[in-house]
């Protein structure tokens, strides 16, 4: 098949689901109590980060996703980092992470002091699966008194973070399992899956805590923001003190007993999430519309596979997936570059976390299917709006 | 005297200036085009880490300050540990800090891995002093090679970081002279010191750069917020794509060539920077008036000093303060008590760090004047809105 041919169907095909000669990868929507919110915020003085707006936005979540308790901070790298140190990731650690994820996965790894330790994802949900895992670990490691040893590194490996990529849930009872079985705290990157769901439970609510963002490209919005999520009082308490300087509750003295960060999020960004989780039912109902319609124009289009949920989930198609079959993966940055052209954002996943230069050295499992799903991810046109 | 009457004569002294019965320590005010920004952003979608807002605030506080580069972050912490990273601050060295300042200095010290050293400051300005720095190097450090090594831990001192303390400056001339005899760079915490002018020149701007922060207790406030100022281009780009995750610029592709961070201020805290700069010239004359009238009513009450700025500088007058008269410092906390009881926010300075858990095996100067500064400090009302 002609490149020129295949960059023709899926733009033709884009074209008949959204009905739009152009269209951005992911816009947000403000359709709903935004300026309402924000003008009580201003006109009530409190923008930073005490107010009203904050626990309204943080309640919310709570009743939606089902967890009991939420800490809402500066953006999903801020929760990734404060969930890892809340759960005792220190200086020496490893910390088990997709190579298939956003930079910020490893980062908030490193910000702690500790190593990311990369795995291969399988081919049928795009994350670390449990049977992979489980190999894996029993190859590599050794758990004394309930520690994971990295037999190569002599290191503590103390954490895992599956990531549920572009929405689409792990399998986190599987990952649960093999995580108590080698004494591995899970830790769930639910950065781009609000509102997406595992076996009737919300991503985020089956590990120890999960980080949430609310970057300007995710379902909802607050400018900057994100947020932990947990059923556990304790660890809720411990990011909340440590988001908010390891101050010690005082009318008037300032004291802190442990080195803590300025990462609450301000009362302002509350307000436009308090606003964006309102419409949030909305925003999921269309984007899983929106995967309806790319089914229908994609189907009998060669060369190409519209990435579905698992049986066990239901997503919330933050961001919709091409895979390119695997005979014509080279020809991956060509099709991107014409369904640019065209008018459509369109782009790759990201280039694997191992091959970037911090992270070159760092311990790494076979990424077979990682390198495999790099070069054929491609995704397309994916906001709520497009419907 | 007895307590009583020096917490009445205070009361009746904040009353008679402010006019009011109560008063908050500060409050912000959005009496400008706060809204109507805000309005803007949502409408173009545009809420999050790139946006005109952003760039139009950064013009601003450049035109503002005469700084050549500005670089928005998500607040002041961010700001100062970017200036830290960006100078080559890295683990294993010290950083000169004042002990009398917010946890914060502190705390963007040991993100890099380096150690807070902390100085004592003088009682004329409340900051660090030349003299006193030049004589404290002079007896604890050697210089090799341009490199300042402290002669008890070993350790290369890289950085001094003066702190403009509620916002009257430091003595920058004088230990920009003696950082540059000893190899150090100076970075400014001018945290509180936005509209503070040392010998004509803003704060922040004498330094290799210097931070600022728009938390909501702030002279102007983004709800959360800071920025680094510098005249070095490659220092800025250096900070901006640190902000960015160090991502290499790419229409889709994503590569990021260092450990970069989430530390870039959303376009909708930009907003209502962009709208705050415009009143700044308004706050900085009402604070200046207020400091005016509170020199009026505390014209011979006995037991407190009012502080004020250097002849060689121009202050924002950010937080307002009282010293105590020496002799009754040991009342402090019960006059802070008396005058909130009355209505009016009041509070002492921050506990010196090098008290704090985290920080109390940190090397330190001798105190003396830190300590007895401490004791001394009481802050009243300050916002710009009394006046």
């Amino acid at each position: 098949m002609k490149t020129e041919s295949l960059v023709s169907a899926i733009n033709a095909s884009i074209l008949s689901a959204i009905d739009l000669r152009t269209a951005t990868l992911h816009a947000p929507t403000f359709n709903g109590n935004e300026m309402a919110y924000l003008k009580e915020c201003i006109e009530s003085t409190y923008v930073s980060s005490v107010g009203a707006m904050v626990t309204d936005f943080e309640e919310a979540i709570s009743r939606y996703t089902g967890a009991k308790y939420v800490v809402a901070v500066v953006n999903g790298t801020a929760a990734l980092h404060l969930s890892l140190l809340a759960n005792g990731v220190g200086a020496g650690d490893e910390v088990l992470i997709p190579a298939l994820s956003f930079v910020a996965t490893a980062n908030a790894v490193s910000y702690c002091g500790a190593t990311p330790h990369f795995l291969d994802v399988d081919l049928r949900r795009m994350t670390v699966s449990a049977e992979f895992l489980d190999e894996y670990l029993e190859s590599i490691s050794t758990v004394n008194n309930g520690i994971c040893i990295n037999n190569a590194t002599g290191s503590v490996i103390r954490a895992i973070i599956p990531m549920h990529t572009f929405g689409h849930p792990a399998d986190l009872d599987g990952l649960q399992r093999v995580a108590q079985k080698y004494g591995l705290v899970m830790i769930e990157d639910a950065a781009e899956s609000l509102g997406s769901w595992y076996k009737g439970r919300h991503t985020g609510t089956v590990g120890k805590c999960g980080a949430l963002s609310f970057n300007g490209n995710k379902i909802i919005t607050t400018g900057g923001g994100g947020a932990v999520i947990t059923d556990d009082e304790n660890l809720a308490q411990k990011l909340k003190h440590l988001s908010t300087t390891a101050k010690i509750a005082h009318q008037w003295k300032y004291v802190h007993d442990e080195i803590g960060y300025n990462y609450r999020m301000p009362n302002i960004n509350a307000a436009i999430g308090k606003a964006q989780m309102e419409q949030l039912p909305g925003f999921i109902s269309n984007k899983r519309e929106l995967f309806n319609r790319y089914r229908q124009s994609f189907d009998g289009v060669d060369g190409v596979t519209l990435f579905a949920e698992s049986p066990d989930s239901c997503s919330n198609y933050w961001l919709q997936t091409l895979l390119l079959d695997k005979s014509i993966s080279d020809k991956r940055d060509q099709v991107i570059e014409g369904i640019n052209l065209f008018g459509f954002h369109a782009r790759p996943a990201w280039s694997l976390l191992n091959r970037m230069k911090p992270y070159a050295l760092c311990p790494a499992s076979d990424l077979e299917n990682s390198i495999e799903l790099e070069s054929r991810i491609i995704n397309i046109p994916s906001s709520s709006s497009l419907i």
